[in-house]
């Protein structure tokens, strides 16, 4: 239950960020860094999921994935 | 293996983000709503780490705890 609070939580973080980078499309202290990490190290999370087949690790990876992947697009473009 | 490269790049890809942080403190772009609802997710996280005794889980989560908490803090700081 925890877990899931968790997952929740930690997955829809990223709504806000994307949603406030999209809106006012500041990026200037968001690190390019870290969303190339992130992006790639949230990808290989939803190939894992896929290994050892969890269902879980792949949806929040996946909602993951499209979120951070807005917010590193707009600090390219906007940076 | 792939899942051991995937945390190691989702947890260390908060160390270029808290480190271009604290050295300009420039907090503009970040969303606070990210950074609260994350730190607590993470620290859920922990906890479940330590219920289903994953020491990965745990080590991982108290990593990006103690980075996503240094960003949190400068953005409520410097806003």
């Amino acid at each position: 239950m925890i877990g899931i609070i968790a997952a929740l939580l930690t997955t829809l973080s990223f709504v806000p960020q994307a949603w406030q980078v999209i809106k006012t499309k500041d990026t200037s202290g968001i690190s390019l860094g870290m969303y190339t990490m992130f992006v790639v190290g949230v990808f290989l999370w939803m190939i894992h999921g896929f290994i050892i087949q969890d269902y879980a690790v792949i949806g929040a990876n996946a909602v993951t994935f499209v979120l951070a992947s807005i917010i590193l697009t707009f600090k390219i473009k906007y940076k």
